[in-house]
């Protein structure tokens, strides 16, 4: 079988980016895929992407996640402006003010996924330690997993690594992750499941908008502290109804689960004891 | 001020390794500090390591943390020995395997953190899709956290960077980390605080135990299915303990947060609205 | 001592509603206060309006509060142009649409309080059923009591009711209660748990967004449906969190509790054994 | 479609009183009812009554509910016999010492429902603030509201209403609600989620018991406060019971509801994402 | 030190029963006690009595502590009978039917703790298998633990053994145990923990009002599961408030312990981390 | 019917040891078993063995269940070794350390139990007082109880009775208990629920083990109190793993319960409300 070579080059961090290099090839027994990552740590000045971006060409990928906060800074701007004159597909993965350049992304030849549900953390030296940052960052992986969004995440990856070896053209996903994903999928069987989904997100939205104002607007610690301090409680709660939306699928044993072949196809399963069955939906979702 | 470069390389994934090279600069302010990580995905072959490894060197790093599962695996043995060859400081951050060449590393003249409650995963493909993968490592991540953990892990860092910064001796660590660091640090206030802290690092190091049963011992899916699937309810079962640890803390206000300054010295503080004071640590830990 | 009348009137139904009348005289027991209240149930049209207003106005009150949803659909509209024309002094409480006519029933001559966090509820006939209402209703209304925003308008109408006992002018309050009054409160001695009831309230302006969505843009139940589910997922984890502020008050014993004294001047205390003391703080509140 | 008039008369407060009138008529759009209430706050005594009883006889109602804690004190029992007289039909709301009049209301030609799980609040000036007093109040309604109790009371309006609409004779209901109608409902599919609510509701029971004596017979502090702070913490172990019991429901996707058509028929239905049939269930219950 | 033979009888079995002879030497180390117990399992008839209590005769105890069930039934009765004409010390342990025949055990000479809060059984064949009765008896143990019954229980005991080591005149005790005991107990620090744990002890006396419709009154199985079921889910909800009550104490690190020494005496201490100290109130209890 | 007398000799406390001579007769109705019990409570010293178990053998019991902590120490051992000579069908049930003398108790024509999950208490004297010993007790009670080892525990006994009522030849049981009794049971119907029975049981294992250390090798105070309280953590932990695992099963009315019919034969249900059927399992088990 022919292999892909997948590279990630993640500059800052939002939740998406640590486990996004896994998401793929989660039982590491692809023979179909190549994974190589390239980061620059949590800073993403536009030094840190000149002398790191180079290293990810190095791995010569037919495909390219990128993936950082603010994709409108200048350090991300420059790092799509080199995956766009170097002409390998490239994702842009992103968090919300990305939005302000979905236009600018098309016309770099980008796809992009925007997840307006990976919320700006409470960057406040009175409140967020190393500590503090992984566990915040915990919460929203885990939100992000239950609610579908992985799922949705790993399935344009896989789409686009399936048209890579069969030679098929490229559709470069251009999408923002929205509440509605989660409504419209399938995955959650029981609908009160879906419910909490999709609260869980509403949530992790409300603490972008929070963090925000903690992060940027408030100048005084009296104001941005409890700010902050609110946003992460409400992190929590999120992942509490999100592990809640698990729950109810485990209980009736209808949880939804789709790992990967060794050959790179989607297999797909409910009952737990029972063996996941190649439900070849990778090829079909890439027409 | 004069900066370091740290070089992580991760070759395959345990629970440290997602955020590792966040921690040290969670704040993207520190002026002494840079920070590449290259890493190949989930896989752990050699052919991976011997392709990735250089890019690494190429960034030139003063200190090198370089993570992985079962460092005594082909893979991250070959990197190992790159790492000593090449003698750039080097520590070895890994899981309980790594004990059996605790000695080889220290001929190697590499550091190493064995962390024992960063268990291996339930690699059943019954069981492990990516969405069970992100939550049992949002689940370690949070409790590896929570617990003090990362805290010594970053600190140790911390006085690595400091110790080049100041042209000082380096003094590698080398330490296996067990429950007896959580009852030893004074982080936790509360006395019942640690005692859950510590109970949540044991449930980590039954996890391990588990999954090493049901990933390579059981053969029949009848067995190992609820194996994993059990080991998996532990860790939710640990990261409850340890969000209840944190919370204890947080009732009397008494929460320990230690977020880096901008110079990179460790500053500390309790009281939640209070701000952090310079609590030169750092220095006096790395005498 | 002299007595105070106090005419409230309901015309359709948000959360502070309910118990918007029994808030000044909890233990039923203070001489200087009469209450009367005049409601058109559910409904707020302007028939029911004209029909029962004129029977608040029997009761010949010196203080009128007045409360609705949306203030400005006809029927609250006719009823604010009533209460202005009677020049009875009169506070308007409602919900976030009411930011819209601020300056216009300041020109009324009204007073108002805006409570963003009162949310429009899941008002689908797939979803709502008296059961479903009253358990929103339960949620919110232990969210504004537990956040303090109760605590805030009892003692808004108490400034109001020392004034007119006492022949002093009156100010009649006109604010928009957000975030902000439990910021800037000191009710809670526990930061945390500031941040929690904070996290609670901004909560309820989430669910006040998806349902203002699933009640009157979505078209399609297989779109509103989840919306307005979701959306009382949302208030039930805002409860719980609310609660959980609560109770870390209860484990210190700090919890803050003002009951109306006899003579209607609001006592205070902290420790559960300990008797409430006279802190005249209402005359002062009224200067 | 003729209209039938609901007249509301609340004097004093138990839990069934603040949302009584909210009941009938949950989404606002009932062509066939129109409601108003009189009430007069906290207060129950015998001049607030004279006060406030012409005015809901102004409404010229074609039924009244009349709501009030203990019915046989001088202001409740002045007001049903002005009902009595009066001879509009009335059915009279109270909690537990209404039993020692049912005879009496029998015999004055008034209906009742006898709540017996609308329990007396923690009165004490140490204990009970309005914030404590609304969470009191919360609580109660979601247990009321969660065991079915409330739908018991509205399908009770429903079908007075019913008969008035169709010039039927009335049939006023005379009845103690206790565990029992809880047990004999179909309501609950699942029979563990039946226990716990019956459970929830005996928990309401254990608190009228407690908090009369903490109200009215302990007359030392240290023997009250405890006794009506115990009171409420079995509220609020009650509404748990109460969540318990419809998340069983909503995690197998059988959660009842019955709203209310436009004509004023009752639908019901329990998927989540069908619609409610109508199921005449009213006209054959006003049988 | 001289030592007192301590002789537990149990028939038939009530909460208390399973750890009453473990109460008094937790750490099996004193010295100045022995303990034999004899039981007739989980009958209470007189045969069985006949048969078993010449066993504990033939230890020949120096004071007797004798459990059961309903102590008015023929086997106990029976027992009582037999311990009252040997004229060795007795306490009777028993549950609320014991409150009949107080006069009668004082006229017998013997002490006795009748505990209100120790209930009847779900004992329906549909309902009750091992594993619930095992399960209920769990919860009523960690109740009567939690809320200090236990300690007063074995307090009582040490009092007695006290006395019969020191030559003392025995002074038995006859007490109905009540939740009067925890409101004026200062066990617990904290004041909301004292209420919870007062809420958990009076449900357990509601249960025991359920169970006994359940058991004895209804007859009709649709009728009795439930309530059989309702009540365990109680013991259940009582559980839970009691373990609340624990935590609150372990927040602030006041929980109360009270070892036995080595010689018997009780110490006593707060801060875990702290040596018990010897607080000779068993000498002066015993007084 | 023929009775069978069965002799239960206690020796110290392990948690299976309180309600062992109630399993077999949870409803004390059965009409062919006769139960008769001897302690020497919490101490296992040879000379209360020697002291007590004769007033066992007075009881001429057909069956002897002996149950112990660490069967190999002098008091245990003492017992055995009269149980053998005697020549009585004797099963001893233990924990953990009687897997060292299992060849030796086959030797001596005993059957054994060897519990694995009924881990050692956490015996030191600043942590341990009654209260605390209790609340352990009642939590792995619960354990093992929900998890269905005390399910396996009175089956065996059930087959040995069958047999020794039906004068077939008895053959002991000897088996160590461990996790895989559950996962191979059928007894939970919902897998998850089976998994988290099967953590639960796991982490009483890890129980055993850390109070093991805190126990017996640790020597210092501050080492040894966070270990026996963590261990205890622990407990809590897993009783709340094992009540999910059953609400599982309640929340599809799926629960398995067998009671034990009054001739002794095991029936079994699973929907609550219907009655339990005959499943002559036992005849069919003690084949």
């Amino acid at each position: 079988m022919s292999q892909v070579k997948l590279g990630v080059f993640k500059c800052g961090n939002i939740a998406t980016a640590p486990l996004l290099d896994l998401l793929p090839d989660e039982l590491a027994d692809r023979k179909d895929l190549i994974v190589r990552s390239v980061s620059t740590g949590s800073k993403m000045d536009v030094e840190a992407v000149d002398d790191a971006i180079d290293k990810l060409f190095d791995f010569a990928p037919d495909l390219v996640l990128f993936i950082s906060p603010n994709t409108t800074a200048p350090g991300p701007a420059k790092a799509r402006e080199a995956f766009s004159k170097r002409r390998i597909p490239t994702v842009v993965f992103t968090d919300g003010p990305g939005k302000k350049v979905k236009e600018h992304m098309k016309e770099q030849g980008l796809g992009y996924l925007i997840i307006l549900g990976d919320p700006l953390i409470g960057a406040r030296k009175e409140f967020l330690d190393p500590v503090e940052m992984a566990i915040f960052n915990s919460n929203v992986i885990k939100i992000l997993a239950t609610t579908g969004v992985f799922r949705l995440i790993f399935q344009e990856i896989d789409k686009l690594v399936f048209s890579i070896k069969n030679g098929k053209e490229l559709s470069l996903p251009r999408m923002v992750v929205d509440t509605t994903h989660i409504r419209d999928s399938t995955d959650f069987r029981n609908p009160y499941a879906k419910a909490k989904a999709m609260a869980a997100y509403e949530l992790l939205k409300k603490v972008a908008e929070i963090n925000l104002q903690g992060c940027f607007i408030e100048k005084d610690k009296e104001k941005y502290i409890p700010l902050v301090a609110c946003a992460h409680e409400i992190v929590q709660a999120s992942a509490k109804l999100a592990e809640e939306a698990r729950e109810i699928e485990k209980y009736t044993d209808s949880l939804l689960r789709t790992p990967h072949g060794k050959d790179g196809r989607l297999k797909t399963k409910t009952r737990l004891m029972l063996r996941p069955e190649v439900a070849d939906k990778t090829a079909e979702l890439a027409e």
